[in-house]
């Protein structure tokens, strides 16, 4: 059996399912690169099992899925994911996979870091457009589509939720090198969506010890120093009164 | 001190953080109006802080969230959310009102069924486009914006995550009913976009017992007899050969 368990966003969101999941493994893996998991879930995770959980590559993720299916088929895997799993494609290879060799998969599911930062942002869930992330850039791989996506919703009035990639240790993109993305991004495709003044929400380490949830313009983004931590961005679209005062009420300023 | 927590879609969903929440109040509601709270969470909470949960009508969370607020000056409150808090507008009037009063509010998020119903389809998540609800139709109130946001994806070729509304009981609306609101709208607004042969997948009572994953089109949907049981649907827009691989793998027939 595979169990693709979700773990949340912290060490107290591992829920019972999660926990009665993991206690029938004999082999505990973790997915650092499509999410973020806690240090002190992982202390957790080995104190209760026993079992210390080992990172996956990428590459084991994508072109060993057949491997760690076999695995399966022979004793109980877990594979740990930050937040809901079943986001990133990359997860659902593995139910792909597990179907061709007729290997049993369960997913557990846990607390979303997308639902938890549409809902903290006090703007009305229905008024959210497409979802995109900035990836980072690398000398030859400049992807820029996440800006597609930003215009077209800003098009629409509709807000636009921005994740950004995580590096191979399981680190979120830090700010500063999102907001320089976003006006590269803007240099190259010149929609005039992306300026100082362009109103940015950022989540950063929400649910955990030392979260910020900030309201700001992307100038006074720039100046800010905030420590290593998972971090989400919303761009407003056109808001609504009720939306301006829920955002007033649940957000802190910079 | 005014908990808003999230309890997931079944009581193994309960977190421990959730759990260290509600042994610190003194009173413990339910809002049955934007959710559906398990009979058997309700038996798990009362059993482990010995207090009976009480049920909120909307009138109540709408109009009394002042009275609501005020409690939780003085004590500490709990109300208790089936999935993840915050999506509902409902819920984030009691920030702005705690605001208004000084009153510490604090979220406990949980399993939110919009990314797992997203998670389990197959489908990718940033091909959906905006969320929208069918709600109860009365004798007066025929309500039909969401075909608006559906024939809007639709367009883009986006996927639409399609929300059914709750009764004041907390049960889901069935299926039969959401299907007949949808060809009337149809019959309405006439885009074209809801026949016989329209791409349907129906998530029923998912990650609890007698869950229900289908994908199936609206003429075969019409005549699933499905038990009670909270239910959404997504109807997929353009569809890439990934998605329906994941689709194949992940959801059953009729």
């Amino acid at each position: 059996m595979l169990y693709l368990v979700g773990v949340g966003l912290s060490y107290k969101d591992v829920s019972p399912r999660a926990m009665d999941a993991l206690l029938l493994c004999d082999g505990i893996h973790i997915d650092y690169h499509t999410s973020v998991v806690d240090g002190k879930t992982l202390e957790l995770v080995e104190s209760e099992t026993g079992i210390k959980p080992t990172a996956l590559e990428r590459r084991q993720f994508e072109d060993d899925a057949a491997k760690l299916v076999r695995q399966a088929s022979a004793s109980n895997v877990a594979v740990l994911f930050g937040g809901d799993p079943l986001v990133a494609t990359t997860h659902k290879i593995l139910f792909i996979e597990a179907k061709r060799q007729s290997v049993k998969v369960e997913t557990i599911h846990s607390v979303s870091a997308i639902s938890v930062a549409i809902g903290e942002s006090g703007l009305d869930f229905y008024r959210f457009g497409p979802v995109c992330t900035i990836a980072s850039w690398s000398e030859h791989y400049k992807p820029t589509s996440f800006y597609e996506t930003i215009a077209s919703n800003a098009t629409q009035g509709s807000h636009s939720l921005v994740l950004l990639d995580f590096d191979r240790r399981g680190h979120s993109m830090d700010l500063g090198s999102a907001i320089r993305i976003l006006e590269e991004a803007e240099r190259q495709h010149g929609k005039g969506i992306i300026n100082e003044e362009t109103q940015m929400i950022i989540m950063h380490s929400i649910t955990q010890d030392g979260e910020r949830k900030i309201l700001t313009t992307l100038g006074a983004a720039k100046k800010l120093a905030l420590p290593e931590g998972p971090t989400l961005l919303i761009l407003p679209g056109r808001t609504t009164d009720i939306e301006r005062e829920c955002m007033a009420a649940m957000l802190g300023g910079v």
